[in-house]
């Protein structure tokens, strides 16, 4: 593509030869003629100076000599959206691969891909260019939007319902029971698990987490909000909107995420915790059951709010030079006790 | 179903009309005519007294006006009994679907359910009613029992052997090589993982769990044990019965957990620990290798008892209080030697 | 085979019958007639003393009487050898089993397996004696080296590159996309991971194990590294040789590790870290964003050196004894003051 088309997708204007050629996308140290890179910040103008890339994305009012540019409110996002059109995700042809095993009333977009030896159960629906990379399971009464990609591997258990422009990665389970059981004397006993799960529209999800069903009700996870590699999301819990949760973070059954909350990986919820609205919580943090995450940034097992945190962590290193000190008291009393004429025990 | 043959299978004793229609399970603040709730204690009263639920289940003697109830000595226990009595899994028919890939020297039970691309070795035995969803790969020479359900994408190495009414949830991965090697000059070799992995009866394994062969000899996971997602179980470990294990936890070599241990989600344990029977470890806690966790409640990384745990938290909570102490302190003692006429240095 | 012929492959001197029959590997305790087993540190004399093992391995020198042997320089790594000699991995025969779906421009040698189900992209390769197990998804321009085992349901994203005599065990999903987004005012926008995955010779990864494709560039696990089970390794990772990590640990992007660190089980590294070579890193830590590790054991959350970690873990431990002791102090200088005729507030 070139300059000048590229820089009408982001709604940027064009500095030098709007007639380049760009083919790919590329950092600045990396990149070579006909790739395109971005400058976010100040830090990165001596590797612009550097840099071979054909076309420079830059912050309006930022000025590079003797470079085609791209001028524009937000380089980052810019590159972002210049990569997806230099680099579009896979097409496929819409077609049902023959080995694919697709029920009777299952409902098939036409322009849907079927992939090879997928299986699609009763009365599932698939929507409009969705794509079903090879070796997807999914059961019946399953519902899948427009634009979806799951890749291979994906497995949605009856009953699940997913919006549209999903991407699940290879491995993703949705709908596993939940982890409910009713002890007594001869054991454990199966709660049941008979609720189901509900995905909204422009949710990512990374390779092999797992969104197990609500026992009763629903768990969900709400528009634009993403998770990454091995995350567990538990029975009832309901994730809001525009969420950000790293890798292997852990969810208890019935746990409140509200919107706009950013989790860190390897953190771990206690069931019936809620976190609110725009929330912070860094990674490995745990939180206790129950408990309230209130706006800010939090830190640490149990989770304190990170300045508290901060100190706590000060503290714990001054333990040392305090044990000196304590000792350095003693002997001063000592001595005062030694010395005092009156001083009796 | 009609109240009255749902009290029957719970053992229970119908006040009201035991002819109501009962359809499905709901909990109490969401249940509609034609559905059954539970109340198992006081603080569920007000909402019972809400609830649009046709029927309740409760504990005997709680009496509750203008409702139909079934009443129990364990009200949650019956909630679930009735819940798979209402909600029966998934009924199969017997079936070696067409796309499935099944060794000659196989042996399925004629009541069992085979499905789309499942693949089974040489000299596995499949048991009676057990199901085998879409994409399941089962090795040679493995045992699957009666009454099964293999979640789509399980695969069993070869060798390995699974009890009756067991559930593997999706993705579930057992008898993968445990993680061994020999550290030498050129590198790391491969120790050899040529034992197995056995699973007892009423096991039940969340999505994408791992337990790995053993080394020599036998992984166990005994009778009635329930893990969770993302479990990982090491090689050669030795899981008693009736073992409750949350969502991530990893388990190391060589572990023994002694029957009715309960243990919380993201849990590590180093290699050789021994758990006693009964033994409670909350989420998150560290054990170091080696050690035995008597019976009690564990806490920490690394654990200690949750006493002592809880203890250290709220010492620490005041080490800021302790270092102003420790200040005042010093500016008393300076004050007392500027004053005492006998002070030297 | 003979215990001569297994002295052979290690380079070892026998003692006694060289001619005995050996069929299993086994360890000291459990050897019957036909097993072999070793003897690597005096702890292991009493039970080698009572092992029925037919033949044992020992170090050069050690004397065991009425006992066939086999004595080297390094007892466990040649057990080792002689497990990987007397219990081979399968082999299959070559073949792509009907069931397969492989592209027409796919290159596969003639000597690999392509086993049930298995689904090959265009213009993959795959090397000589290669197996790939059932239910393995290939993308397009994937590229697998000679004498690999891809175990069942392993998915490897388009463009991805591996070695050679790469072990892959159930589930690994190699390339998924990296967890990168540009936020901005209506939510997340993906941001490109247009990069790769390059696995060299001679890794194993364990099951369910995720290594993410590169924003731009590459992510790479270096010759002769290990990981466990449902290891996550983010986008630009760079892990260098012989690298060993332990089950559930997570590594953000852009973290280097050189060639022969150790990594514990459930450690999380926050990106941009670097651990240099031959660090050793406990199980649990954590590591700050950027932080540099350097050489030696490291323990905790956030990582300090192992003495350090002892040493704050015995203050801690120390604290109500501190606490006690800075009561005591006050209690005599109040004493001191109520005594000191001179004293004035």
């Amino acid at each position: 593509m070139r300059v000048q088309e590229l820089a009408e997708i982001v709604d940027g204007r064009v500095v030098g030869d709007g007639g380049t050629r760009i083919e790919r996308i590329a950092d600045l140290d990396h990149a070579r003629e006909g790739e395109i890179a971005y400058v976010d910040n100040e830090k990165m103008f001596a590797a612009a100076a550097e840099s071979k890339a054909s076309c420079l994305i830059v912050r309006d009012g930022v000025e590079l000599l003797d470079r085609t540019l791209i001028a524009v409110a937000n380089p980052k996002l810019a590159f972002a959206l210049v990569g997806a059109a230099l680099h579009p995700s896979v097409r496929r042809e819409p077609t049902i691969h023959p080995t694919a095993v697709v029920a009777e009333t299952a409902d098939i977009a036409l322009t849907a891909y079927v992939g090879p030896n997928v299986c699609i159960g009763e009365h599932t629906h698939v929507g409009a260019y969705t794509r079903l990379e090879a070796g997807v399971v999914l059961g019946s009464n399953v519902t899948v939007g427009d634009d979806c990609v799951l890749h291979p591997n994906v497995v949605l258990y009856d009953g699940v319902s997913i919006g549209s422009r999903v991407i699940l990665h290879a491995g993703v389970c949705l709908g596993a029971d939940g982890f409910g059981y009713v002890r007594h004397d001869l054991g454990y006993t199966k709660f049941p698990q008979v609720g189901t799960v509900v995905i909204e529209d422009e949710v990512e999800i990374g390779a092999h987490s797992c969104v197990d069903r609500a026992a009763l009700g629903r768990t969900r996870i709400g528009r634009g909000t993403k998770l990454d590699n091995m995350v567990h999301v538990g029975h009832n819990c309901d994730i809001g909107e525009r969420v950000v949760i790293a890798a292997q973070t852990g969810i208890s059954g019935s746990v409140v995420i509200e919107d706009d909350a950013v989790i860190g990986g390897q953190v771990g919820f206690g069931d019936h915790t809620r976190v609110q609205k725009g929330a912070v919580i860094g990674s490995k943090a745990g939180i206790l059951p129950g408990k309230i995450v209130r706006p800010g940034v939090w830190w640490g097992i149990p989770i304190q709010p990170l300045d508290q945190y901060k100190r706590m962590n000060a503290h714990m290193n001054r333990l040392p030079e305090m044990r000196e000190h304590l000792k350095r008291l003693e002997a001063e009393i000592e001595k005062l006790k030694r010395q005092s004429t009156d001083y009796t025990e």
